[in-house]
């Protein structure tokens, strides 16, 4: 196979992740064309092939298939402007953060301009795009999806359509994006715990991954219990991280670090004690967090 | 090999943690004591083959080795007052959890009963104890250790000798562990999320995994950065977290998801930019944790 039979793809935006994206289709032989509003950014993948465009309209010209890796749906909307009439019988996806709400918005915007669309989030770091592991999933037009598949897998084998819904890759990339603040912050409390006591904090991480490794195999039972509203089966009890709350708070004033952010997560604990949940498995702090019953 | 060959084990504490742990002996073979306050709970062991004492201190004598699986370091020494005179010449090693200044309190109450003393911690759950891989790591005379390395290890494959101080299992099960409760709390907001739009949270178990596992494979780099003080080298900026935040509010606003928790940490991006780290990598959070100079 030669890059004739490969669909043409343009890529919009050359941060760390869309320069990954552009670097994955040239190594996967598509013809592609690259635009950013800081031209200079596409040097790299020039060299290594990619076609840069002058402008975002000629670069969705050049393509049946726009990728748009800017930062924000906003952004992607306000760079495409000027692109409107080109979209028309394209095809359109966008890779990047952002709310539910940003991708049902973005689905009209480009409805009104013709365009097929397909909102993505690409759940790993720039290394890893293009990896037969990597996990990319997609919220939109299914006939997008069929006819693109085997394109869009290029940035990862493990490539999944969610449904037709805009926004469901923005759902379920806030949903379990939700972990990696809190996750790093503690892990950062922790390195900063040790670097107190003199340890070096990568002494640590081949513990925290093991505990990391831990946490996922007990999230299956949990999402079990959230999806039956029945925590009563309690393997660590809401009161067991209460006890464990002391230890903590001990344990900073101890070492001396800031633990302003947990005390929050410990009035969850205290809520969930005084909503009846003491006893019941920590799954029951979805109770707490969940909407409120109007 | 039979149980003659093996070492005489006492497990002191039958909570789930304690039943495994005397049940794991059992399996391999070890003679085994085992005390509770609460008598019934032995039963099932009793059944197995362990041997039931009838006081803390005919426990402790039973056997070379006493292992209390205690909740805190304050229950293990009020649960084995009684039994001082036993202790004497007597290996003592704990299992539970609690702050560093707890362990070394009971190092110095063991040292003052004659007996010599190893504080440990296991890293996981207690289906998980006599696994291969299971971590379990331990700080204290080194010379229990290597007595008894063969037989500590019978509850997992994993098992390490931190260093001579007391406190050193205690100061890393606080510093790994204090990823679990938040990682949850980000889990259970995001199931909170998917079902306020009539999803179900175990559609998201398969990527929260993936998810986690990504969090790990960038612990190295983090915490190289934390322990360099160099969080130049930002692949994810602190203000790319903090755009971030906005769309976590947004999201938590749209669904209808109580976001109080989500505040300070929040506010700990904000007082990192402010100390002028926001185009530096989200490590230097730590930064603003670790201890304030004097």
């Amino acid at each position: 196979m030669n890059a004739y039979d490969r669909t043409p793809v343009t890529v919009l935006g050359l941060g760390s992740m869309g320069a990954a994206v552009a670097g994955a289709f040239l190594d996967a032989g598509h013809p592609t064309t690259v635009w950013n509003r800081t031209a200079a950014k596409a040097a790299p993948l020039v060299e290594r092939g990619a076609i840069q465009a002058a402008t975002v309209a000629e670069a969705v010209a050049a393509s049946p298939l726009t990728i748009s890796v800017l930062t924000t749906f906003e952004d992607t909307r306000a760079a495409l402007e000027p692109a409107g009439a080109a979209l028309a019988g394209r095809a359109l996806v966008t890779l990047n953060s952002g709310a539910p709400e940003g991708a049902r918005r973005t689905a009209e915007w480009a409805a009104g301009h013709g365009a097929r669309f397909l909102a993505g989030a690409i759940k790993n770091v720039p290394a890893a795009v293009g990896a037969p592991d990597t996990l990319l999933y997609y919220g939109g037009d299914k006939g997008v999806f069929a006819d693109h598949e085997a394109t869009l897998r290029v940035l990862g084998g493990d490539t999944v359509h969610l449904g037709e819904e805009p926004d469901l890759a923005a759902l379920y990339e806030m949903s379990v994006g939700a972990t990696l603040l809190p996750a790093l912050v503690g892990f950062f409390h922790g390195a900063a715990g040790l670097r107190a006591r003199g340890l070096e904090a990568r002494s640590m991480v081949r513990f925290s991954v093991k505990w990391l490794e831990m946490i996922a195999s007990i999230l299956p039972v949990l999402a079990e219990q959230i999806d039956a509203g029945d925590h009563g089966d309690a393997f660590s009890s809401v009161n067991l991280f209460l006890a464990g709350a002391d230890e903590e708070r001990e344990f900073s004033r101890e070492l001396g670090l800031d633990d302003a952010w947990m005390a929050p997560l410990h009035d969850l604990l205290r809520r969930a004690a005084e909503a009846g949940y003491g006893e019941h498995n920590i799954s029951a702090l979805t109770e707490v967090i969940k909407p409120k019953a109007a």
